[in-house]
């Protein structure tokens, strides 16, 4: 092993620059050299890269995006598009590849695995919802991007007795949403997971507003519940509670990494130099009870985390 | 002149706490009582209020929203209602009452005043669209916040070659999108003073990406064109520009003032006092000309002050 | 066990609040009553109390400090001040008390519990050095904190050319130094665990200086090197590398809390409520390997976590 | 007139970077070619600069420090310094200079003037202490950091009913301290401008915390009476106020400018662009009562403009 590429791919997460720092940093520790690819794998299958050294990726570390930029290639969701991308990667004597991205990103390093070129995932996505890890770079750094969202929210809230709706990224899972709902004290959390309807929605509201409470936060993952659509019921069958909506959007994904997020991203980047080094031939890095591994591509589906029912249980519990 | 109240009126804005804390603090340093009337001219209707000293009012400085709370009044809006205000304040005897609000509670103060009860008005409102003043409170604190908010989604929009597409607040008055487009380099900025075609924004787009753009932000205010309105053209015209939009709503209205608001809240509630002090009987607070002043009603029209042209003109010449 | 009693003590840590909220709401919810003790230890000694109820505690978890004050008690370090503190607590029926904060205030709740009072110590300093866990409350804020004032700092030192040297925290523990440092990329990071000689620091900086670097970060825990002394020896040995220095002081111990704190604040807070029904006398609430457990006091000195060695590695192999 | 340079020069501040593209973009939108000098005045005699167009200057206007870097330059002090520079501007065929920084930076630039090359000067420095403006870039940038720490500083101190003393730059200007100390509610400022004696400040803290505070924050400018001084006058005559120091240090020159800094930034750009197309041979850009004015050197003494009297006295005033 001489040579290895880096890419990110598919949505931008926070601290992906610091994810390609490390990889680059450690790969030339080592003895590697490094070629950066540019815009995922569209940019793999059309050639645009730049060799990396020390100094090209000083600077980055606190920026969020990623400086290699990102697209979503549909041409290498294709046989042909792969092959061209394999092709490239052989021709410029590239002996692996570090794809930074989310659980798309992963089949197409997969793919690449398979026709022979050694790939490793880094996962990279704010939703958190990978397998083969439990911690996906950006997560973090989300998660306090919503916190501080809905902490000026309140501040409105709170003046106008009012129940604010937010709408908070998540397609399939709930793990931005419950972790800012508890940690804002939301009284209310709709995720993909559970099942809450509008009825108990209302309900519970209504025993906690009967109480004492005169404004309340309800968070929703986009995946779960339209934040549109709680506001029309929350309007047609709570009017006196003066509900708003505010969605949250490209907000989330954005921003200087928190400290978790770039203190994972260095250590997932040498995590996965050290994995191609030791001769393995494709797999995810991650987060599992504590320790930073690299788990083959074919056993990852075994780590599937999920949420944590207790933490559900106790927003609710607390939100009271 | 013995008792004074206060009262924060329509939507609120960061430093309103910071004026209630100067009026109460400065009032009872002259050797006045103070009275705050919760949830602005319906809690003045229903008779809500607490006495204020210099301890109620400790610790709020830094705090966004109103600890007031606030509303608006329908029931104000009727001369039935107003007559209740003025009653209540009478039997309570307050000799004079400060508003912290936006145009609408500004007219509700005038009323009063008209009634025989002296009022000023404290400007309050996120828009800075208010006669006699060039500044409103919370004006500065909302755009850092779209400020912030942009330096975020532009990672993004950097990092996917995206124009992005940022709404935010200013029904009437463009000063938001203006300001924070010029301090953030948005390429374009949509705003209800000038008029600039989907076609104009597009031509503009196209001469800045064919030299070698390739991201833009675009900031509409709410009063110009629609965020979903933008989108739309973008989608149909430029689908290679990757266009997404982000609608920043309640989050502008919230969060910790900035130094310049409670700066100037600190210095309002001064004037307003003194100006009661004085023997005024009705008028509004704000800066003029780098002065802070008390514009009676009837003349504050006269000081309607509109978007700088040349800021318009330099956003679009710097944003090439 | 019908009533619980809960303080703060100590160093006050970012989501304390979040903490006391979870204690009492999730007490109430078990069918509990609660007592709040204000300024820890000492309040206890002169009875300086408050009941709690759900919304005593409503609108607090997002603000830093503790609203039930703190204070270091030296008068419950003696024989006789601690008899009157357990007292206290039998006379007003508190069947156990749950006590948020550092090292000694653990060793004070468990003092308590050998007198026949069941207490549960929740882990609050920024520092995160306490037995039984890997995560104290008020850590990751800290950290982050730090991030951010580095962030800044970075920008003046790229602009100057120069060594920027920022002292943080950390008596004992190397955690937010290195912590820190690895997120934001320094180039050395002294902390009380490992030695390195300021020669070998001097050594380290001329090479990178002598690649390619014109700015570089160091961050020292005082209890490591002071900030000082690290700046007498650059201005001595590397007048060329323009030192400067700045002690980040108090700044790392206030803030709103991260996510991460206040989440784990609320399931500490339900632990510790668990712990005490479940009929326990005497634990430390903690993380163990991805699991919230309270481990009886006797055992916590087992469960001592140390830094990780190779993040140390890693911060100087990548700074180069 | 066809081509101009652009340095900046002493201590960076915030929204430098914003000021180095608008000079560049508004230039060349006026037909001009610009020239970038790195590291100030040393580079000008060394001859260290890079040509700029658009896309040089994209993407830096939201970041701190200066892109062209910066220096204090002991050689340029000198005649031979001086002639050197003006030399290899002559040599270059740059007709006129665009220097961005404080009072030092400003001197030189109006020496570069006598010798025959117009020059202009932007103020660009935190401490808002420049003849010819009301208004330094980097100055409300500066405050708001400050007011951020400050806030954090007060959790700390209101949860030990502490003294907090934070010392903020301000060698010969009490700026910071004055509208940071407004804006915060701090109880005390002391300024270089106004004589506080120590008893004074001692009377004034014995007298607000006889009537119910119990905690309070004296911010000191540098320039006045160190925190040093401060913590040991009252460590010796308050230990019960139990008083704590924070030096902020260079924390306050860093960071992404405030909205306002980048706003007056791009305008003060523009108008040292006007300036010299209009054939001015020396002058200071600068804000005089509302209008951004292009004041010649030898006139710029007449606008020196102090700290406001009334806010220092309102201070004081709200403060108890």
């Amino acid at each position: 092993m001489n040579k290895i590429g880096v890419l990110t791919s598919g949505g931008d997460s926070p601290s992906m620059n610091a994810a390609i720092r490390s990889v680059t940093r450690y790969a030339i520790y080592k003895g590697l050299t490094v070629e950066g690819i540019q815009r995922g794998y569209e940019g793999l299958i059309h050639g645009e890269s730049l060799a990396l050294n020390r100094r090209s990726v000083g600077g980055i570390i606190h920026r969020g995006g990623t400086h290699l930029r990102t697209s979503r290639s549909e041409e290498f969701m294709t046989k042909e598009g792969r092959l061209k991308g394999y092709n490239w990667l052989v021709q410029n004597h590239i002996d692996a590849l570090v794809v930074i991205g989310g659980n798309g990103s992963m089949k197409g390093a997969e793919k690449l695995s398979e026709m022979g070129l050694p790939t490793v995932t880094i996962p990279g996505t704010i939703d958190n919802d990978m397998a083969g890890t439990q911690y996906t770079l950006g997560y973090d750094t989300a998660v306090n991007t919503v916190l501080e969202a809905v902490n000026r929210i309140r501040d409105t809230a709170v003046s106008h007795d009012r129940v604010a709706i937010i709408e908070v990224m998540g397609r399939h899972a709930g793990f931005i949403a419950l972790e800012s709902g508890l940690s804002c004290g939301a009284e209310i959390v709709l995720i993909p997971e559970k099942k809450m309807s509008m009825e108990e929605v209302s309900h519970h509201l209504e025993a906690s507003h009967k109480q004492w409470k005169k404004n309340s936060i309800i968070i929703t993952a986009e995946g779960a519940v339209s934040g549109a659509e709680v506001l029309q019921y929350m309007k047609a069958h709570h009017p006196e509670m003066n509900p708003s909506l505010t969605v949250l959007g490209y907000l989330q994904r954005g921003g200087a990494p928190s400290a978790r997020d770039a203190k994972m991203a260095s250590l997932f980047g040498q995590k996965a130099v050290e994995y191609l080094l030791s001769g393995g031939t494709g797999a995810v890095v991650g987060l599992i009870h504590d320790n930073i591994v690299a788990t083959p591509y074919e056993e990852a589906g075994q780590f599937q985390f999920g949420i944590d029912e207790n933490e559900y249980e106790l927003v609710h519990a607390l939100g009271m």
